[in-house]
């Protein structure tokens, strides 16, 4: 096993200057630890026993840490102010008669990486990961066996784009010397040389192994925003990972929220007590609203305002707090847009139900005629984005469309929507939106919230209050002033949420969406393959949950599915329409088509169970 | 390190039968699992390597479990239908040469209790608890040494009873030489001796270290009693403790809650992912509810309705559901009284408030006036037990008598009481009374709840809604009728919930008041040596939070103090009067008064600090 690391220290880290100061670029601080040191105690950690630390600029720096780790040794590279860093991997090579890692000094990684390479079986390996869109990444080109065929920060100098360059290597000794050979003369005419030029270019003669890892987290910092990026997503869910506690049994829930979670999500929820009415905590709920706002909109006109309890609190919340006497039509095609209507009744608002099939669009010709025809004035139009009960997904841009040509304050249920199909609220003309933690965002039940537009949140002030708890201005104005939740919080379902969100960040919504319709495709074109329909139609399909027609087979009974099911992780949904018999199957969460695929052999054991029974007595 | 163990199995257990069948009492099942193999794997994993089982009853039993772990060694004893536990030991005698442990079969024990004997520097030790009160306990009599001089079931027996013996116990060779010889005589006539009484005997000769654990998980299984303590509560308890991951730092939360929890209710939130609308989860939702009601009423007339939400939530519940057009008042002489005129007036009930001042007992006579003098007929009454803002305790029960005469409908906000003063809501006349899991309870914030008097409850059914979410009736109906909340609750604070009530069960309800009231003491005898007053007077006072007068040196300052104290893992809490200038401090949540005693030292510090700065210029 590798026991050597070099890394390559001697860059003047000018882009990042005004935080590093007058230091090397590897003593940017994260925790109150240099970056430097946290990749050595990792490499010391994964049975690294020496690490060469290439140094130029400011190579003081590297020096004093040398003293502290007995295991660095120090080898200066003197023309780094005009040399690339091949040259100061050149500078090592009398140095060593090994095998080693190859390390950049400005990275931040999570173990897992150094684990990876370590343990690849090829003798040279370059680890890479899907793309980041971190800004400066270098992009891979491989040929058919994933080997390094060319590197480069320009997409068009590529045929194709496999991955993007982590800068952790692993390299064979004797390939290092060819490389040192094959670039001494280039580098004796002090040509700028980096060590992915002496790469790709012995790549040609020796195979050299992409190592790509999909769910990496990493980052490079080279400048400022890749410092707010590393600060913000990257960095907290590198420490996540690695202070994780052993796994908890995974349970594939494909009910509709709460969904699966991750083991980092489930961890973050233990942490030391903490009063919520602390200024530190008071820092993690503004985290938590400024980013989910980010999601959907802007924090300049818009602002999330944060709730203990469920998404129906939410929607509670809007409803009882924003509406007055004015009008307002509530779309219902499905329990959700129900609900809303219950509400409505609860508070006597005066509101007008456009009732719409469940299992279709809605007619938006139609709604126009409806909201033309209102006796009075309509103010408001309430609509859930994705309906739950169905899957069927409304098309709320044309619905924003509509309210902006009438002047229509909209709101928005996106329970089941938010985190994985992507909303932009001002371009599609919302004004309210309600979500909550334990769905797409992959986090904890416990925490709802409403995303407002400012403006029209501050028009509310001086509606008369119709309850205290779930009023909507004063939670967002007690928070605004104070910092503080003006009741006690779900303390550490905030902490979860926290985490999730970073894990959203990291994924990023499109992604995931991706990774749900991946998901989704399998499910659909499998259940017809058995011989199963489902409701909605795919032009319309929030592939986010389906509704699928039961099996007319007369030994079905849905408890005794959903039972043997359960008893192999798997937790499948009722249906919840009156007019077919239907059972449901969500496929959001941290889970993958892998795990449909399981699902779907599981149904299809289960169909064939149920078919070979014969006839029931 | 003793390396052998004796386990004493020949007994029938014949008043448990009905639970083992045909089989020893050591092959109780929990978690699919004998209890006898639970303590084999124990003793394993604590470095036990060879155990020697003394048989009687059924010995096929053990000797199966014997070819599983080649660690055991059966030792009949023929005679055990005629002869005591004694016997059974002393037919050991000729397989043993070393020291050893000395176990009872069906016991249930966490993990440290072995440690902690196998670590005594004493060669004969045996382990004991604080008093269970389980029923058959056998008591333990020790000198001003804490070496044994007695054990007897009968409490009359002995001269004072110093602790309860666990069945666990270390002997060296010699002393076990010396029991055998001892008795030897008396088993000969075939005399019932048990093993406690070998014990007794030599204690005349050998000093015997009674070792007391404080906070020990653990019971015997003898009869039906004990196995339903075992299964609810003292089960799960050892299985929390001997699964929990590795410590969480620990902060000391001087505000009135959320509380410091301990790392088992901490760790109790990271469970495998599961769907709220699962019986599964019901059953957990049914446990919490049904233990919650235990706490202060019979689950026969009262019932306990669970929220997600803060506790204001809940008092909201009440007022806005139970109250119609009928008149309540609100005793308010604090923050808390405050707040329920603050909703009473929202949703616009007939409510009269009586005010008291803050900081004094309420005058009953003058409350009985007030009510015979009011206008309208008074059906409710509304009062906070112990007041958060000031710490003053509301004589609930003189109350509860006054409401009784005047046949008035009482409402308790219990919040700031309920886990550590004994609340009887039937003697005390109490329809309603609203908690929260984040504070004496010392569970995790988010969740809320109402126990309400059945009869009562169901009356309200007819009642128009003012809400959704928070409508009590509806939430109580579903419920009872599902076994699901209406709405998606906070899984995992419930699960912690679940470990906090076990935990408060463990220590018992007049235990823990007994410990708050400890560090109430200590806090109130140490601040006045410090020069320090507190606001409530002893006779009123909760001691559960205290408002204490805020120093009159003119260096002082509260966020300064704050600070000095959160940078030392202390959190203390602002004052919440008017009338004068306090701050706050709660002694609730999983601390003993010397986390106080550490309290008071820094504020020693800190007031010795302020005034040796001298006059700000």
């Amino acid at each position: 096993m590798v026991k050597t690391a070099i890394i390559l220290a001697a860059g003047m880290g000018s882009r990042i200057r005004n935080r590093i100061k007058e230091r090397p670029k590897g003593f940017l601080i994260f925790d109150e630890k240099p970056i430097i040191e946290s990749s050595i105690l990792k490499l010391l950690d994964s049975g690294i026993t020496k690490i060469i630390i290439g140094t130029g600029y400011q190579k003081e720096e590297y020096e004093k840490l040398a003293l502290k780790y007995p295991q660095i040794h120090c080898v200066y590279n003197p023309k780094y102010a005009i040399t690339g860093s091949m040259s100061t991997l050149y500078q090592v090579k009398d140095s060593i008669k090994e095998d080693f890692l190859l390390l950049e000094s400005d990275l931040l990684y999570e173990k897992k990486a150094l684990e990876r390479v370590i343990e690849c079986e090829q003798p040279d390996v370059i680890l890479a990961s899907n793309r980041t869109n971190s800004g400066d990444e270098v992009y891979i080109e491989v040929d058919e066996y994933n080997h390094l065929v060319n590197l480069s920060k320009k997409q068009e100098q590529l045929k194709s784009i496999f991955a993007e360059l982590v800068g952790i290597s692993k390299l064979s000794y004797s390939t290092f010397q060819k490389v040192c050979n094959d670039v001494k003369e280039r580098l004796s005419t002090d040509e700028k040389v980096d060590y992915e030029d002496g790469l790709v270019s012995i790549a040609k003669e020796v195979n050299i192994f992409v190592h790509k890892l999909n769910d990496l987290a990493w980052c490079e910092v080279d400048n400022e925003e890749h410092w707010l990026r590393a600060m913000q997503t990257v960095y907290p869910m590198i420490k996540a990972r690695d202070t994780s506690q052993p796994s908890v049994k995974r349970n594939i829930l494909l009910n509709p929220g709460p969904a699966t979670t991750t083991d980092t999500v489930k961890n973050a929820q233990v942490v030391p007590d903490i009063c919520p009415r602390e200024n530190e905590f008071g820092e993690l709920m503004e985290f938590v609203s400024t980013r989910l706002t980010d999601f959907v909109a802007t924090n300049e006109d818009y602002t999330t305002v944060l709730l203990g309890g469920s998404g129906t609190a939410a929607v509670e919340s809007i409803f009882s707090s924003v509406i007055n006497q004015e009008t307002v039509v509530i779309v219902n095609n499905g329990a959700y847009g129900g609900r809303m209507c219950k509400i409505a009744t609860i508070y006597g608002l005066d509101f007008l139900e456009y009732k719409s099939p469940e299992d279709k669009a809605i007619d938006l010709d139609d709604l126009e005629k409806f909201i033309k025809n209102a006796a009075t004035k309509v103010s408001y139009l309430a609509i859930v984005h994705c309906e739950t009960s169905t899957g069927l997904l409304n098309n709320i841009e044309e619905v924003g469309e509509l309210c902006n040509k009438y002047s229509i304050t909209m709101i928005v249920d996106a329970m089941s929507s938010f985190g994985a199909i992507p909303i932009d609220m001002r371009k599609m003309n919302i004004q309210y939106l309600a979500a909550s933690s334990n769905k797409n965002l992959q986090g904890m039940a416990g925490v709802s919230f409403v995303i407002a537009q400012k403006e029209h949140l501050e028009k509310t002030r001086q509606n008369k209050p119709r309850n205290l708890y779930l009023h909507l201005y004063d939670q967002y104005h007690y928070f605004k002033k104070n910092k503080q939740m003006r009741f006690t919080p779900p303390v550490q379902t905030l902490y979860a949420l926290k985490q999730a969100i970073i894990e959203t960040e990291m994924e990023g919504i499109q992604n995931r969406y991706q990774r749900y319709s991946k998901s989704w495709e399998t499910l659909i074109s499998n259940i017809s393959r058995l011989g199963l329909t489902h409701l909605i139609d795919k032009k319309h399909h929030s592939k986010i949950i389906t509704s699928i027609i039961e099996p007319t087979n007369e030994n079905y009974n849905f408890t005794e599915m959903h039972d043997y099911f359960y008893k192999k992780g798997f937790t499948i949904y009722p249906g919840k329409i009156s007019s077919q018999n239907t059972f449901r199957v969500a496929n959001i969460g941290a889970i993958t088509y892998k795990d449909i695929e399981k699902f779907i052999d599981l149904l299809e054991e289960y169909l064939h169970e149920i078919q070979g029974r014969g006839e029931s007595s």
